[in-house]
């Protein structure tokens, strides 16, 4: 299928009705008339990304005549992994993980070396003993959620002003944090949901020995490359396979998901069990507005500068090409996604009808404020301009936002050695504090996560890091800032060049060993190393944490304008919505399912076959050309197995890696993408043509089978030890 | 040679000394040593881009022993071509004109089609008749020059305000161009030089028939891409060959270059004889801050943007690559060349050292000034003052850059059928108003180029300026101007995508035809065409006149300033000095030479060989592959030919095609590039490391004779019949 248009050319799918801002897509003057069905009919949309401890049981009884047990509950929620910022599953009983290529790709890339591109060419081990270890990596598995909303709102009492409120929140959020890690030994967090309307206890098992079993070719994880990334229909194999093991064996595992060899049918119930990062559902029309004319434009210039440093560094040799793989395709995925979810802001039907929603909702909060009904500590007033105070921090946010980015959030200094010499500089600052008031990512509660990828092993490449240091050094000088005494004290005399090569060529950083005896020696032992690096983060950081400081707090003044909005929006709508992503455990529901683009039915699934199709018609050009593997061995495919499908489950970034479950609980396939038409579901979910892309359960088994020697881990998928083709998946 | 450097990580070169700047490059402590001696030393550097009507003569007959005679330079004036924004030559009485490949690329591009790909392909006319015309192209030749400075500045009275001012000054110039063109029947263009101290008048004799006869592979003329762009040593064939008709029949051309077979020696005196388009040389500190903290990171923006929007979209297949490929090289080019010049700008040395410089000459001025040596005219207090004027004016016109840039220059509306329908709603309303006071691009003296450009067939890609608009569009609505009165216009209620669509697929305009009526029927034709992209350019003329207007005006403010200054250097240094670059004929010279990098030498060229050896090391990995004319024929070639070498000459952009002769004027090499030390020949001129790179004559003839079966045209350039090599040029 031949697609030339880019997001922001896609004709725009029609909403479903459960959004503020959903009556944008309603066409012609039906909006107000759908926009007022939305109140009284229940929905019947497969959306939301529900809380496993809230999960839609109603919804899927009325709609599916499916029961969501506590126990089958249970079940997919200890099979699901959180796996870096993104999501995996246990496949097996003995440790077993699936995620996708593009989620375990960062662990491929420092497995590699110029003589042994594992991202490139694939890996698979054979034996347990070739399993690899992948330094830094780490999974959890949320094992318990507790309700901590009372005790925090307790310690955070109304009324005070918006920087002591976020210092009582901190404070309250890492005793809550530490006391339980102490107690139960597992790594705790309390995740703000519903804007700050709930606060709840998540408790992790955590596993740091994780071995790379299996992985394809790039080429064939990320067939189409950028052109096909967020497309469909797709062939891509992005899958990637890795082993838990505790105290040097693999680990044992009761719950893990079990195979299923056919997939899902057409229109079959699935579920999705995954992370998903962050959606802006619940934003004001106001805060809309400033991702679209400030942030988003902001974000994809960096974005775009980003990806002509790294695409023209890559062009220049094979080697460049390895080295800054990850950083690239990184930036490229964030890019086109951001393109996306801007056209849909700049659609002006959207906001428009997000601004008549938003209108009604303040009318009937102001109803309910007068009513009585919100209880004590919503005074009428503070509730009503909860919408004012939220434009107004909002506004003193943008004031800052560049500065935040360049200097907090580190825009300005991009380099990985930078990061660990602000890592060592801060932590030993931060841990001479009580834990209550340290940074956040300094607190008892992180330190060991924090450690485990402070001291991995990671290869560092100086000639790039020079570039990036350099890049961004430029960038922190640009618009008018190269005068500012922060960007003066970053710079030193020195062109951003200058003073990037002799930082990285100066700084001991690279070295594991170094870092630990750093972080160990604590302040002294820095202030001795006269690294110049360490001087670098040194001179910026009381300029980074002022900034930081100014903006947590006017993000704390949203919060808490948003609690209160939230509040009133569940006094109206009861207990039935799920609150925004927060890249923790969700569970998302749907169906298998095609859709018209252009005039033209989608079917739901392809085929193995069509994959050497779409190479053919490209001519094998890259980026649509074959891994050699996949070329000399097509005859020993059953090339009508399915390949990728889609369904209409509500997924987001942070998704990736997810299991698709079908009744039973069977792995019928993992998230890898969502569509274009799927890239508004930042702000809102559609199902008229936006879908989740999956690969499907029988072509990893047939892939693995047959085409890459690897019947023993295929068996350990399917969960038994005969081979389903030998008299093909021997030959090899 | 590896090189995994950008431009911003290169080691910075050490200046010559003439220019304000050039102490920064001093190493330690004898800068301002060295910068006094610049004041009584005569320069030895090969610096400059002289007018043919005051030409180096002494330093070139001192240091060369060379004697520049009226005969010699009146020759070589009458061979160079102005070939779009760049350079050409004359190769043969019978008008053949060699350029570069980038230089005919648009033209190429324009001729290709999805069947024939003369770009990628090549082409050659083995008859008279398979010459193919090139729409749209022109070329001019500079046959005289004359002083108008007296009857400009009698126009242009002291006292007026900067938009009188600049009223008076576009009357006057409308008026000497038009009275010359009637005059003569030559195009007459006025240009500004010294930076207002002088306006002389040039006339052209054009030549509007000009059909393609020779172009390489683009692979082959752009050998490494842009990795290898701004690089040396380099393996680039790139040329192209066009031949200029007239009346139908080809030009009957007197002056044209002889060939040199052999081409440079080392360390041979060669010149340069071309058309550089811009340098900043003469710009005060703060306006070089401008460019270094404003304009460049800004430029930037928009040119790493536009390089992903294209990159994306030529992904998608083989025919999007074609199409977008012209933009896509523009955009890489301007990239690669701006990020080298901010890394200049961003060196603190040199702008330290550009402060005392300036400084300096203001003590030198004022001291003039008080002498009363300046004449009448020139008031003590507007020439010390100057300065200011300049600082002050810079800064309205940075207030309203963004504006100017997005409205005026089009950023906000990229589409060449934008540029279509403004021309042709301006020209319908500037042609109704008396010559002197109409927009500059719609005056008399234009009109002939004006209208071969706008009636020329040329192929528009719906898909591509669909995109292209709908990316700009995004654009002017982004960073806050989302409200603002003009935006609203401009998009009218839809979204970017939206208004971009239906005005691509709405107009007419991609019809020369209907182009020629609009143009024809005037007011009344466009009023009645209801043509979308007419209207949209209707509905931002306003604001983009009125940002026009204002930023003329300071313009204007800051010519007269430096005019001021210019007239007080030209007393204080008398006539030894160049005018910055305009896009006017120059004469450069220097010598051939290599040049010390990171402690190796570079030698001054490259051989055939090399491009072999260079490609194998890169594993013939895209761009570094080779065309399979060129792996199929290698043993038809003497690999000894020299291919590239390099020059101390003074150029920039602009200059590409330029031809290189030597003493006796013959031809020995092209202009195609300079390497990435040369970056900052915006700022100053360098020559310890700083080269012209050009294709070697002897290279050109080896592959026309022995690889491309064109032995006619290549006995046509060195002038005679017989073969060089008939034993292995007839075997194909």
């Amino acid at each position: 299928m031949s697609k030339e248009l880019p997001a922001s050319l896609r004709p725009r799918p029609q909403a479903n009705l459960r959004t503020p801002l959903a009556a944008a897509f309603c066409p012609g003057g039906t909006c107000l008339l759908l926009a007022m069905l939305a109140v009284c009919v229940p929905s019947r949309a497969d959306e939301g990304m529900w809380l496993y401890n809230h999960p839609p049981r109603e919804a899927i009884r009325d709609k599916y005549g499916f029961e969501l047990t506590d126990a089958w509950l249970k079940h997919l929620q200890l099979c699901s992994v959180r796996f870096g910022g993104a999501s995996g599953e246990f496949v097996s009983e003995e440790g077993l993980i699936l995620s996708n290529h593009h989620v375990g790709s960062r662990a491929l890339q420092r497995l590699s070396t110029k003589e042994h591109n594992y991202l490139r060419d694939g890996f698979y081990a054979r034996t347990r003993q070739e399993e690899q270890p992948c330094p830094g990596l780490e999974v959890s598995v949320l094992e318990e959620i507790e309700d901590v909303t009372a005790r925090v709102n307790a310690a955070v009492r109304p009324g005070l002003a918006d920087e002591e409120a976020f210092r009582a929140r901190r404070a309250i959020l890492a005793a809550i944090e530490k006391e339980s890690q102490d107690k139960t030994g597992l790594r705790s967090e309390v995740v703000t949901l519903y804007q700050g309307a709930e606060y709840h206890l998540y408790r992790y098992k955590q596993y740091t020995d994780i071995r790379l079993v299996f992985a394809p070719e790039e080429q064939t994880a990320f067939y189409g490359g950028d052109p096909d990334n967020f497309e469909y229909p797709r062939f891509d194999l992005d899958i990637c396979l890795f082993r838990a093991y505790e105290k040097g064996h693999p680990a044992k595992i009761e719950h893990y998901l079990k195979w299923s060899r056919n997939g899902p049918a057409d229109h079959e119930l699935v579920f999705v069990s995954g992370h998903p990062g962050r959606t802006d559902r619940l934003r004001t029309v106001g805060e809309l507005e400033y991702l679209r004319d400030w942030e988003y434009p902001r974000t994809l210039q960096r974005l775009n500068r980003l990806e002509v440093l790294y695409d023209a560094y890559s062009a220049r040799s094979a080697e460049n090409t390895r080295r800054a793989r990850n950083d690239l395709f990184g930036v490229r995925n964030s890019r086109k996604a951001r393109e996306g979810a801007l056209a849909g802001l700049l659609d002006a039907k959207l906001m428009q009808a997000g601004r008549a929603s938003e209108e009604k909702l303040r009318a009937s909060v102001r109803t309910l404020v007068e009513s009585g009904k919100l209880g004590a500590g919503a005074s009428p007033a503070q509730v009503e301009q909860a919408w004012e105070r939220i434009a107004q921090a909002q506004q003193a946010i943008a004031q800052r936002a560049v500065e935040y980015e360049l200097l907090e959030q580190g825009a300005g200094f991009n380099s990985v050695l930078f990061r660990y010499a602000r890592s060592l500089l801060r932590s030993a600052v931060e841990r001479s504090k009580p834990d209550g008031v340290r940074l956040e990512e300094y607190q008892e509660a992180g330190r060991a996560s924090f450690e485990h990828e402070l001291f991995a092993e990671n290869p560092v490449y100086e000639d790039l890091e020079t570039l990036k240091l350099t890049d961004s050094l430029t960038s922190l000088a640009g618009n008018g800032r190269y005068n500012q005494p922060v960007v003066r004290k970053a710079l030193s005399g020195l062109s951003p060049h200058e003073r990037a090569f002799t930082a990285v060529h100066g700084t001991k950083l690279a070295s594991p060993a170094k870092r630990r005896e750093l972080y160990e020696g604590g302040l002294q032992a820095l202030d001795e190393a006269h690294d110049p690096m360490i001087e670098l983060a040194r001179q910026v950081d009381d300029e980074a944490r002022a900034v930081r400081k100014e903006v947590e707090a006017r993000r704390e003044a949203i919060r808490q304008a948003h609690a209160q909005i939230g509040k009133a929006r569940y006094a109206l709508e009861g207990a039935n919505q799920y609150p925004d992503a927060t890249g923790t455990l969700r569970l998302s529901y749907g169906v298998v399912a095609g859709y018209e683009e252009d005039g033209q039915h989608v079917p739901f699934q392809t085929t193995l076959a069509g994959l050497y199709q779409r190479a053919a018609g490209q001519n094998y050009r890259p980026p649509f050309d074959l891994p050699e593997r996949w070329l000399a061995n097509e005859k020993k495919l059953n090339l009508a197995t399915p390949f990728d499908f889609v369904c209409t489950a509500d997924i987001i970034g942070g998704n990736s890696g997810s299991p698709v479950v079908n009744r039973r609980g069977e792995f019928v396939g993992i998230i890898f993408d969502g569509n274009i038409q799927s890239l508004v579901a930042d702000f809102l979910y559609t199902e008229e043509q936006a879908r989740a892309v999956c690969v499907h359960s029988a072509a990893i088994i047939e892939a693995l089978q047959n085409l890459y020697d690897a019947k023993p881990l295929a068996e350990e998928l399917i969960g038994r030890r005969e081979s389903l083709r030998p008299e093909t998946g021997s030959q090899r």
